[in-house]
């Protein structure tokens, strides 16, 4: 799994059947940045489907490929990204890189 | 996933026999630029199976692995790339960065 | 899947059993330029095998990861890598990238 | 599989069911330094279910995809990294790289 | 599948009970630099299971991803890389590249 950053959101109408319903979120993954205790933007993007409601700015877990199927509402879909927690609290070397609100 | 933009087609005559009838697409993964709010090309290129009649130039949903199989046209075929659907819009940090048409 | 030129071939005889009579293709994977409307070449090598009786410098479809195994001859053999289809054409743009023969 | 040194902890409350009770943590893939008979860092972190009870600063193995979910702890989850065993040597031509303890 | 050199040992004592009894190699992948006609080191390693009884020094072929549960000693294990071939030779553009012994 790694650490990301709901950056936005992706609609698609003319789609294969089995993803409708689902929410589309635009992922930023990051990195631990030792020095600074920080998260680093890595200006990449995943889209993720989203299965606990996150919002844009949230800190989250994402697990990517087959594992992405192992929630109720990914199933039998096409889905290789998922989003599968909202992230409370990151500590690195005994000291808090993030701590939500 | 990841969003891309479909730059082409491919056509293979002698192939293995579950490939038989796919429409082959060259797509092209495309990153979000944060600071001009533009998709930002990557210069690299997958092959992905057609599900849902993209046309060249579409902004379209890719899933890879085997996640690409849980369609009804790649069942058990040996793809690993397809197109899950035509992209609407994508909206980063509230702002639109990509409208159809 | 990707695009990948044959480049040469792989014996092993000292193997796990059911890799037995196999053919080992080495394969580069190839990206589409888009100024010069050719491949271009990366540098990297996998060892695929091969489905089709793809001779050197033949111009390949390449697909990986458990979507290998869903082949006649590949299936509960530990395979990531095969080659499905001999490459006829790529048009990217409108234009003819590759054409064969 | 990979070398990772484990670097801290990540808390989450609200996520997908079946990661309840799962320990997770923040390990960084380390490469072999050849010249030096050095562990190398990479600066990179992933997500890991903690199998083992490893804590900050010990040298683990790390498994990847869906090999990730055949142990006891994850089976059906969505867990795409676990730690699958706490390294106690590592030996490359014929000289010791990393000894525990 | 890709070309490896074996560098060395893993030892891990502590670890998920059906890892017991597998032996465990240091690989870094190689590729191949057609100038030269040579292999060309990575820096990269992984660790892979070894299947074959290869030695430290030795050409072999490794899989990776779910594929590398598919061999008798790695069936339902936490296993994502595997060896399972010993190389005796690569041939590149009709000119040999690597021949063992």
């Amino acid at each position: 799994m790694f650490i990301a950053k709901v950056k936005g959101t992706v609609v698609t109408t003319h789609k294969v059947e089995t993803m409708a319903g689902k929410k589309l979120l635009v992922v930023e993954p990051l990195q631990v940045d030792d020095p600074s205790g920080q998260f680093r933007p890595t200006g990449r993007c995943l889209v993720a489907v989203d299965n606990i409601d996150a919002g844009v700015d949230e800190i989250v877990l994402v697990t990517q490929g087959s594992s992405a199927r192992m929630t109720e509402s990914t199933g039998n879909a096409p889905v290789d990204c998922v989003v599968i927690g909202i992230i409370d609290s990151v500590c690195v070397q005994g000291k808090a890189v993030y701590s939500k609100g």
